[in-house]
């Protein structure tokens, strides 16, 4: 029997679950919610309903994992643990300063209703959480880098495009090559913000618009550019559609330590992605947790997880037997 | 109060073990055992007894996790499960054709005797098998790439040093930069063995000794040598002591897939170890896996496990609530 998921929210991340649900034969699309009028919603797949969130309830039986795919500001907090009565949860929540506390308030609702709740999940958090962990595990002498990019950050692609005379704008997170050079050559160098990520933004102006005006508010914004060495190029709005128009994304966890009586051996782990598409990815991450979340409440486990809780075979469809024969 | 580790066999793993655990604040080594003559082994850490593996048995209760550092040909399919009947065990088993064999026999001893067994610990089998697993699951639309070095095979080099005429060997196995470029650019290439790895052999010959028959042992041998393209490079003993006296390894596990309802977006996953000293960062994934082992015993688990069934959290000291403020 397939596992039926179902996709709360239809956005980038909705549409994600909904091909990655595809790629996996052990899954199946049961109904997709959205709290826009269902019937002015086209989704891709065929003969799948489209569902009010309202009636979520009716669906208690005929889902095994709800993925909720709405954003960590003001969703997730609250679809959580309302979901989590209900359902098995799939979240992406990537706030990290408040997971602890979203944590407590999933595994409230799902010890109480008996479900399994999986937070968190993702690439940063989520597999970068995993590279950080296993590799603090091994060396417990060393030093942790995250390197973001070359990607499209969303957050700081929209802060432009809230500044007056900007129509539209797509801001790359970049890591500086000779940063990453270092760090790899296991020189554990003391590096600033500036010295790890520049930014490049690339923003279609309003006509009339004042293009000083918007490049010296970009630079000097701060918390996202005021940190950082930012370069701001103005392109036509053919121009952004042709060459930035995907959501490209990756980055690198390295972690460098030593070992030995004194110390005197360097080691490098290091866990890299390049992702052509982020919410794809992000979303093919979510649906092998999904696997994990059935099978744990089949066992009749409660609570909160995160990614750091789940033994890896628990992702996969192979048995046990399969794993240890073939990719052990 | 700290975990008993118990180290058995005292050559480049058991070193390396004995290192680990002094790395490790939770943890202290409780005895080496040794198949030679206890009075003659000098070990580097001060008032840790030396014992016989004869007297193994009245240690039970005094050990939490025995380390088992013999080799994977003869050593560990008689010593895992002998010892799993009266300790935790740990054991870097990495044949990997017959894991499934060695992993019945252990879970067989380890559940009659109420102890927990983890085989096939290191980085491969071992980290590198996290990695494919992790992501298989993710991207099933997808291909696996492995690569291995810059490093020093010991299995090469031992089969150098059988040839007549041969002193002393160091044997590196080398990716060709152009495969491993080729699958990190998501080209998918078909490569052979050839295409993939080179070998390079230092050869320290006897007094005499026929050079040109050795080199074209070396390069004639079946399953070693005779699939790649193989360089021989004589040099002095000194040289070898001056230059070869490490045994740094590495390399790379890939999986390259795609998503999208076309399949149109590639991605590219890696994992990749740049390692000083192959024995002491094996050495330091075991102990990682054995507080794992101390932790699930506690629970009262039993039987025999791999990389693949034990949850990231339960090789950190750190709590759950800790990894997920700071790590996650």
């Amino acid at each position: 029997m397939s596992i039926r998921i179902g996709i709360l929210g239809y956005g980038n991340l909705g549409r994600g679950v909904e091909c990655a649900v595809a790629a996996n034969e052990d899954m199946e699309l049961a109904a997709v919610f959205t709290r826009r009028d269902p019937s002015a919603l086209k989704i891709a797949t065929a003969g799948v309903p489209v569902v009010s969130v309202n009636e979520a309830e009716a669906w208690k039986d005929k889902i095994d994992v709800m993925i909720l795919c709405g954003g960590s500001a003001t969703d997730l907090p609250v679809q959580g643990p309302k979901y989590a009565k209900l359902f098995n949860i799939i979240d992406s929540f990537d706030t990290h300063a408040r997971i602890p506390e979203h944590y407590a308030a999933v595994d409230k609702a799902a010890k109480e209703s008996g479900h399994i709740g999986i937070i968190s999940v993702g690439w940063d958090p989520g597999l970068f959480s995993l590279a950080r962990v296993y590799s603090n595990a091994i060396l417990p002498q060393g030093r942790d880098y995250t390197f973001w990019g070359r990607g499209v950050s969303q957050g700081h692609s929209d802060a432009i495009r809230r500044i007056k005379g900007v129509k539209d704008a797509r801001q790359y997170t970049v890591p500086v090559p000779a940063a990453l050079e270092a760090v790899r050559a296991g020189k554990n160098p003391e590096l600033t913000t500036r010295q790890k990520h520049t930014r490049e933004c690339f923003v279609v102006l309003e006509e009339g618009a004042d293009a000083a005006y918007v490049e010296n508010e970009i630079k000097t914004m701060p918390n996202y550019f005021a940190d950082y060495d930012t370069t701001v190029t103005f392109i036509s709005e053919e121009e952004l559609q042709a060459n930035h128009r995907g959501l490209p994304h990756g980055g690198s966890v390295i972690r460098t330590g030593t070992t030995g009586h004194a110390q005197e051996n360097k080691h490098v782990i290091e866990f890299k992605l390049d992702l052509d598409s982020n919410p794809e990815f992000t979303t093919s991450v979510l649906i092998a947790y999904a696997r994990a979340a059935y099978r744990l409440a089949k066992e009749g486990q409660t609570g909160c997880r995160t990614v750091l809780d789940i033994a890896p075979a628990y992702l996969c469809a192979q048995s046990g037997e399969e794993l240890r024969a073939h990719l052990l």
